[in-house]
């Protein structure tokens, strides 16, 4: 936290021209490895910031999307939003009796995840409709609060907000040091995003785009309320990534970030534009520090967009060798 | 132009806490007459600022939304967005000789634009789909760009983009100077504003929250697009606009300014929020100098929003008293 904030004083200084922020580079990423993904960023960086430089883009127009499951933070053995909907049925149990034989509800409360998801994305819909809908935008945010504060991940005993990339904390620090707009662009639910992105990762609720359902405006004693609904609104993943930040941000960014094929479309986005690019895939290499799984795994399969990044010399970040340190707590 | 120069180094000095914000308030809003609506919301900024005091808001939460159509720009005799599809299925017809006798083309081409919007929200939405769809959101930019850089408004001869209040641009401005972030929650095209809303407005393509149409990513010799679609994504009017400031900023403003019953829920939205609160309305009361309407317009009626601002004393600005100067023009 002290670091992030004398980021931000830096910053302050830098947007003055008081310092050059250049400069700040190698003490910004102190996490990661020297080598081809960290010098693939800082020279990028220099390029778009260096006045009068024809790569040069100007502040407002340095928009930087990144994928947050897997990306920023962990995401086996399984999304941690479904862990969030799992641990709501087991609260909203004892008012839903029927559920005790109503798949895919009888099998989880047994302890059965495995049999639950069985059903595939039906059944993972099922689950999300009958946990994320039926209260206002509120009450939900109070949820999210309460669970990313309190829950565990089963393998580290961490909360989920502490499985965060250190190395990655401070790329985003280090790209809004240099004048950056930072943007989540996530598959993941953006209201279970949104209360903590901001502590968490310096992301304000405004820059968190993802997938939604939809809300209702209704009046409840005079006082107006967003109620949620159990209906698909928008799905942020895949070609809904380019989609979502076109509809959010109304520029396209100039660095993008994801680790999986459903980051394709928003990396051919980023590339797609004029001038200097930059598109980064994070490989997960580490089976001992974190996790190492790629072409064929069911959560956050990279595979296509691995092929691609290969061919279009994309930077692809191994996670084994170009880390010092994955999670802060280490 | 100058002055608003002049605000954004003052911005930065009263961010660094050099000089005083609330000092700047009179030198601020010139195009203001003194009186009711100027005091409140002078009071209403000094209130939220001010550290150390029970309404002190944070920069981060000091959120303002405003309306377009009406409160930024005029909206007479019809939305100046309908100008601009009259305009393209103008410059359509060519393409499409069915039109000569399809309704409400066949009229709209003679000329005839009453008879053509006899059809109603059926037939402006004809319109809108022939003329708003079908191309890249790249292509569509450029159409608007061209537009509102060459077509006149009937009346007054002046570009669109000149017919925006000076008085407004004056409160957007010194909402900034004092840490607010200024957006705009419009009824209209959300790809149809941001082309041309940062230079006219000081407010950038991801504060723009509008009406949308579906988008369609697909590869185009190997460049990917999003290709406009002939369908409805989101109206953002009435319960819209709550639905639609949700969705894309996650917080909730602490200051609504709209001039019809279409922005009556985001104020309503708005003052529901605890803490100080400022909900306004823009009253065309004008006759000589802009447009005088409100109850029984059809466009932007003012009629259910003005009862509720005088039962709940929000701030009505009468644009006839209230207003030393209307457009920067005259």
């Amino acid at each position: 936290m002290k670091g992030l904030r004398a980021l931000s004083a830096c910053a302050l200084l830098a947007g003055l021209g008081l310092v050059s922020a250049v400069a700040f580079a190698q003490d910004s990423l102190p996490s990661w490895n020297d080598g081809k993904a960290k010098q693939s960023i800082v020279e990028f960086v220099a390029k778009v910031t260096k006045e009068g430089s024809p790569n040069f883009v100007a502040p407002a127009e340095r928009i930087a999307a990144f994928d947050n499951d897997g990306t920023l933070w962990a995401e086996q053995p399984m999304y941690f939003q479904l862990f969030f909907a799992l641990d709501r049925v087991k609260a909203l149990a004892p008012q839903h009796p029927e559920w005790k034989t109503k798949e895919p509800f009888a099998s989880l409360l047994k302890g059965n995840v495995k049999g639950a998801l069985k059903g595939g994305e039906p059944a993972i819909a099922q689950i999300i409709m009958a946990t994320h809908a039926g209260m206002t935008t509120e009450e939900f945010e109070t949820l999210v609060r309460d669970w990313t504060g309190s829950a565990k991940h089963p393998k580290t005993g961490r909360l989920y907000t502490e499985m965060v990339y250190q190395p990655m904390l401070e790329l985003l620090a280090y790209l809004r040091l240099n004048g950056f707009k930072t943007y989540i662009a996530s598959g993941g639910g953006i209201e279970f995003m949104r209360p903590w992105t901001e502590k968490v990762y310096g992301i304000p609720p405004e820059q968190v785009i993802g997938s939604s359902i939809k809300t209702e405006y209704e009046m409840r004693n005079g006082k107006p309320v967003l109620v949620r609904l159990p209906a698909i609104n928008f799905i942020d993943d895949k070609v809904g990534k380019p989609i979502g930040i076109n509809q959010h941000i109304g520029r396209r960014p100039i660095l993008a970030v994801g680790n999986s094929d459903g980051d394709l479309q928003m990396l051919q986005w980023t590339a797609a534009g004029g001038g200097a690019r930059f598109m980064g895939l994070v490989h997960h290499t580490d089976a001992v520090r974190e996790w190492a799984y790629d072409r064929k795994s069911a959560i956050g399969r990279l595979d296509k967009a691995l092929d691609e990044a290969n061919a279009k010399s994309w930077t692809v970040v191994d996670m084994k060798t170009d880390w010092k340190r994955i999670f802060a707590f280490e």
